[in-house]
């Protein structure tokens, strides 16, 4: 079997069971669950109410429980009284727990041989193999596989098989949990469960927001159920006699469906018309969704097993976290996987996870483009409850693009999301091709964004330039700074662009002047002699953050080991901020200037943010720092596979599954973007700097509508067009055509 | 009768009641009753459980309810789960309620006449008399009367009379009612209430930090009572049938205790011994207290009866707060009656409450700064918590010392309050000539906050000097700013001391070395010519505020109508800062260099905190800006008295009572202080600066040790030596030796 294609769970050991749960959450992009065990873990409650306090979550400790369920269907908030509006953690449905001579499966008590756990990327398939010996002496061989269906999206299929080598005194029980939380908090107003027909469950909730979900399960077995149930849970549960060497099997089927559905999906319909399939069949069409996925963004890697598989990892969860034509959601910061980022929409979005889609499936860019768009009103509201005309969109937003971000420091000041979100909709444009985007639907966005940057900016006495003062850029560890040169530069570019396509969006004549001027008007801080961008122009009268005497535990954050006040007056950075806007506009500097600043940031960068690893690899790879990229390239791979430190336990970090993506192409194949260069139409260009470790790199991107094929070794670079028309293709500085259906090859350059 | 010494509220609006409340607040110390109607308000519920947020008070909308009841008793702290530690409010047990033929006494639905409501300050009583016209046409003459015995403590005294036109069908009900809230959260986690005798109750309530309070009361009238109670309140009821013309006498007595009490006091004998004493027997002893009082520290203005009685309400609540002998409490932000600041303990005890005590009742200052030697373990927990060795005052410390502030930008970056701790304890020691306090008490809160402020300094790569950065100074507008020249002037004087008292507190040689050199080596940031004394480093580069255009409603704060976000950005400053430092500091300052200042900061300053008038009308005075002195006099003189925008509704703004009392005798008396000068042994100094619209100012101070008189009038300045001992005064700049019992008198310098 293709080890690049399985993560496998193997011993199994309880405090690595959260950061599994992560890791091998499953989705349809209209729903996810995470990796949690169907037996569930004794002890581990998921019904504390406790109250999760606004804090900086990369220094915050999480509430220690050894799992943590988590259901999910984007764009389902509650009202959080002190947190504002949070992603809701749905009753969980996987529950299936057999009983075997009065014992329970429990892989903390009882005794388990051979534990396998596999995540299959390729068919976003989960199976788990393990021999349970129990107390009475018996040996039993259980074999646990769910997929959440990409043919049926509101289905989640589950398959239990036991095979015991002597009789058994069998019971099973099969239900539904919703006496669950979210960050601790209760966010069910009513629950409903009841019997449905003689093997089902029907549960439905109602969220304090008054959305709707309702789960309905069935169950096949050659069993006899009874129902059981108490105000929140509800179980079917069998008695069987199972003679030694007969398998008993089990299959549960659950269709969910909510009242923000965009289809009306009747659950009863969906679970009959799928029932004359059986297991395999349906499994067979859920697999043939994932391989056309596949074959749109595999990243191929030769030489290095460990970095292919973790490509894949990245990849599965981009995919599965993306929920397809729905703009009313887009990818929360722990793609659908956790409640850490209460399921809010970052910067993230643009920065991180909109190339990926950009590149491989434009269709899926444009719904993210469409969630901000059409998010438009809430961000209306944000400006105008800071005193601003136009529009602001929210450091965290909600589906409706309302700000819920509780701590004011990044609510108030970290602005730049606002320009992110204008690069990000140009960004779709450009890399499409679809420049009437910006005419279009996008042009609204750059016109109220701009009349709120209009309103933003101070002119100091004694200034000839505009200012951007009380902002934090993309370092959070300084939260009020003047003239960040990263958010600067973005909302020159915003203003510049809004300039252009404004009067499409309703800009007087005057406006778009206005615009132009400001644009022209926001200065980039740089040292004395000019060599240096500065973060900002207060950097160089930060104090020194002192990491040898203070950064005592280099395997944990700093921010772990300080108080914040000490970050907040220091030079120590959260994650890269000057080197990221080099990376997004690398015609703008010379080498010269990313190497100064690579030279002087690098030393007080924490990389405390997962997304600080993925910038410094491309930039590593562009500067020819080959051991950097390498260094910062493993250091992305580990964030979420690295389970003794956590890793995806608390969600999976999805910018850095993005970032992954944009190492590979942006980084060690050297693909330019198409918002990386002044010149809007450009060829395809690539500068591979594949890493020693590889022996090839290959992937399909779409470049302004056509699609190819690349494929780099140590001797060759091949573009193989896929499209119907030619494409111009550079890679080192050397352009050629590449005609429809031609696979072109060059010389690596050195 | 003196209009300078009654406060009267006629007629009643109930949109006003809840700032009468606050500025008719009774109290003796030991406990603390807010000015609340004996029969209470139709509608008004003191029992509603909402979530009081964290935030910025001085915007801060509190939940509209017509009046507040509110019972303190100093250094009951419960636990609150979002906001920390905050003083608790306790039953509310002034409850009389008269209902006359089935109509129970109401403001707001009754018909009533002559209405007055009259605090007398001399006597610390308050008494409210009017004619209630009843539905069935009765005229009954109502006449209510209360204080807290200043010489029994823990006794509430209360009277009613009722007096009809006509035979009355009378009921009173009289009672405690456990069933309040504090800042909308429950603390009690135990009530038991019980019938005590034929005419008492018991109520003891436990708060969840684990103490108890116990209210007895007793009532003394002519009638039978019945017990009534439910859950949370309890009250005893009688019927009579009362002729036409006869008054109805009800006395209730209230004894109350805590677990915190310093001496055992039994409710029950303290009110059986005082039984025996009538009404107006027990008014006198309590008159004989306040008279005292007043003697050692009334403040006479003649020919201005509003400024009179507004400094006579500023002393009289100054008067009342003052818990004793009590150092494990101090004085909090509200002066004991209100819960808009938690009942924590601020800056405002040392820079604004100290320096009347000191010059009026030294004793009374004493237990200030005892309190915080006594809570220094506290404050070395705060250190640690931000790991830091040594000892760090809390910004809003509870009474343990523990940093309880639940805004993030206040607690970790409003540090001046630790030197302004030390500076107050340096002003004891100066003001008293007891200097020994330094060398004894004091000495290790000197070297524990010094050992904070060695760690927490920074030294800049290229500087040849250290840095405080990450600081909010006396101005909390500019949250996070570097070098504030306020502080890096606080934190000098603080660190200077300690070097020269340290070792006696348990400080090495080096250490008192390093102490020195640090306070030498801090700097003070100047504008590029030298003539101004900045803000803060960064002060010129902060935006301009645009008040014109931002600030449209002068009635209201400026933070009220902006973001805080533009706030932070901004020039604006919510009070004195720069101004507050040359006015502790006159000495190191010239003229010429505090007026550049006045005239930079004036057009800047919002004067959104109260504590900024004091400050103004003390450097306007110093400045010979009359007119700018007498509106700054007026502004303070409103704060508490300007029913009409809200005045003590949240509680008495008792820092601006303290800071009246350093208007009339800094400012218009000019009164150096002990601290005002570098030379530590200075004589009793006053450069008299008389508003034109007085005609006389008299006041008595005690200048190390020796108490004095001093008068004032346009043509000359009397000072009596009530001492024993001869005393240099300095006038003008004329010094003269008084001999003890000498008056002797100066031509008022011109």
């Amino acid at each position: 079997m293709d080890s690049g294609w399985i993560v496998e769970e193997q011993p199994f050991h309880p405090e690595h069971l959260k950061a599994y749960e992560g890791l091998f959450t499953l989705g349809s992009g209209y729903m996810h669950i995470r990796g949690s065990l169907e037996e569930h873990l004794s002890g581990a409650a998921q019904n504390m109410t406790y109250t999760r306090m606004p804090a900086n979550v990369t220094s915050e400790k999480f509430l220690q429980t050894e799992c943590e369920w988590g259901t999910y269907v984007p764009g389902v908030f509650g009202r959080h009284p002190l947190l504002s509006n949070e992603m809701v953690n749905l009753p969980f449905f996987l529950g299936i727990a057999p009983i075997v001579d009065g014992e329970r499966l429990d892989l903390k008590t009882c005794s388990i041989e051979d534990y396998s756990r596999q995540l299959n990327l390729r068919t976003a398939t989960l199976t788990r193999t393990f021999t349970w010996r129990t107390g009475a002496g018996k040996r039993i061989d259980m074999e646990f596989a769910r997929f959440i269906d990409a043919a049926h999206p509101h289905l989640c299929i589950q398959r239990m098989r036991l095979t015991p080598d002597a009789d058994l005194d069998l019971s099973v029980r099969a239900g539904i949990d919703a006496d669950v939380r979210t960050n601790g908090y209760d966010h069910f107003t009513g629950v409903q469960l009841s019997l449905a027909g003689r093997v089902g469950i029907d549960c439905v909730v109602r969220t304090d927001a008054g959305d709707t979900m309702g789960a309905l399960t069935r169950l096949v077995a050659e069993a006899d159920w009874r129902y059981e149930s108490t105000a929140r849970t509800a179980e079917l549960v069998t008695d069987v006699l199972l003679p030694a060497g007969r398998t008993f099997v089990l299959e549960k089927r659950t269709a969910v469906t909510t009242s923000r559905d965009l289809e009306a999906v009747e659950a009863e319909h969906l679970l009959t018309d799928t029932s004359v399939r059986g297991y395999d069949e349906l499994h067979a069409e859920h697999m043939a969704v994932w391989e056309h996925r596949w074959r749109g963004c595999d990243v191929e890697i030769d030489g290095d097993d460990a970095s292919q598989r973790a490509m894949r990892v990245s990849l599965f969860h981009l995919l599965r976290a993306h929920v397809g034509g729905d703009c009313r959601v887009a990818i929360d910061a722990k793609g659908y996987s956790g409640e850490a980022y209460w399921g809010r929409y970052f910067w993230d979005t643009e920065m991180f996870l909109l190339p990926f889609f950009l590149y491989t499936e434009p269709a899926r860019a444009r719904t993210l483009v469409d969630f901000r768009v059409q998010s438009l009103a809430g961000c209306r509201r944000n400006a105008a409850k800071y005193g601003y005309p136009g529009a602001r969109y929210g450091w965290e937003s909600d589906a409706e693009g309302d700000e819920c971000c509780p701590n004011w420091q990044y609510a108030d000041h970290e602005v730049h999301v606002t320009a992110d979100v204008v690069y990000g909709l140009t960004h779709y444009a450009r890399a499409t091709g679809d420049e009437d985007y910006l005419r279009g639907p996008g042009a609204e966005v750059l016109v109220e964004t701009a009349r709120y940057w209009l309103a933003r900016l101070d002119q100091r006495e004694g200034d000839d330039y505009l200012s951007l003062l009380g902002v934090m850029g993309p370092d959070e560890y300084t939260p009020i700074s003047s003239n960040n040169a990263f958010t600067n530069a973005m909302v020159g570019v915003a203003l510049f662009l809004a300039s252009c396509y404004g009067r499409f969006g309703g800009a007087t004549v005057e406006e778009c002047e206005a615009f132009a001027a400001a644009a022209d008007a926001l200065p980039e801080p740089r040292s004395e002699d000019g060599t240096l961008v500065l973060q900002c122009e207060e950097f160089e009268a930060l104090a020194e953050p002192r990491f040898e005497e203070l950064w005592k535990d280099r395997s944990r954050s700093f921010a772990a080991q300080v108080s914040q006040e000490r970050l907040y007056r220091s030079k120590c950075l959260k994650q890269a901020d000057v080197l990221m806007l080099m990376m997004l506009f690398p015609d703008n500097y010379t080498a010269q200037e990313v190497r100064t600043a690579w030279d002087y940031y690098l030393p007080y960068t924490t990389h405390d943010s997962s997304l600080s690893a993925g910038v410094h690899a491309i930039v590593a790879a562009r500067l020819g720092l080959k051991d950097e990229a390498w260094r910062f390239w493993q250091m992305g791979r580990g964030i979420d596979l690295d389970v003794e430190r956590g890793g995806a336990a608390e969600g999976i970090h999805i910018a850095n599954a993005g970032a992954m993506w944009q190492m590979a192409v942006f980084g060690f194949a050297g693909m330019q973007t198409a918002m990386g260069t002044q010149v809007a139409i450009s060829p395809l260009t690539l500068s591979p700097r594949m890493p020693d470790q590889w022996s090839r790199l290959a992937f399909p991107v779409v470049w302004k509508g056509v699609p190819v094929h690349v494929e780099i070794t140590r001797k060759a670079v091949g573009v193989l067009n896929r499209g119907t028309g030619p494409l111009v293709v550079r890679v080192g500085d050397r352009d050629r055509k590449v005609e429809a259906g031609e696979q072109v090859t060059w010389e690596t350059p050195t």
